[in-house]
């Protein structure tokens, strides 16, 4: 009986392994609702009640937000948890697909 | 000219008031992610490679997890972050819902 061969595929890490942290995640949509809104780190934190800096490493993914930074930062740019959330996990699922997309063209480039 | 009296309502929390913290409605989620897998804490636990204590805290939101922690208990769970943190955003929305109607039904109550 003929051995079936599987085709060869080039090892790609699955999504989980690639996956952004939590934080990170977090992280830059904080930034860009604060962007959105034209604020300064200064504007937003003091809203908050924190410091620039603490805020500022907070978007960078610099620093594990506490959930009560987390509701004192999404307060302070007018958005609630859930609206927060949602729009991180928008992110991730678009960063997702640009990962796919960049491993479908790395696959083509590799056939042809 | 007649003055408009606008109607009386009683005073009710907005959403963001009564939001869960993000480690409640997290940990909420990964415990019913264990249960629906039938699982013990320290079966998870182990392939999290953190305590069952430990995880009993995370999922009754008394400890807040690292992103290195989610990321280690949703893998031991076997679902992406993505689809963790929808999980938590669709929670989040239903436990919303539930307390829109529950205020509904307490202006019926007190109209009727």
């Amino acid at each position: 009986m003929a051995e079936i061969i599987p085709l060869q595929r080039s090892p790609r890490p699955t999504p989980r392994d690639v996956e952004p942290l939590w934080r990170d995640a977090l992280g830059d949509r904080l930034r860009r609702l604060r962007h959105e809104r034209g604020e300064r780190l200064a504007d937003t934190a003091e809203r908050a009640g924190v410091s620039p800096q603490y805020l500022s490493e907070i978007e960078r993914g610099l620093k594990e937000p506490s959930s009560e930074m987390i509701a004192a930062v999404a307060g302070a740019l007018d958005v609630t948890l859930i609206e927060l959330t949602a729009a991180v996990v928008d992110d991730l699922r678009a960063q997702a697909s640009e990962r796919a997309a960049v491993g479908c063209r790395a696959d083509f480039a590799l056939a042809a």
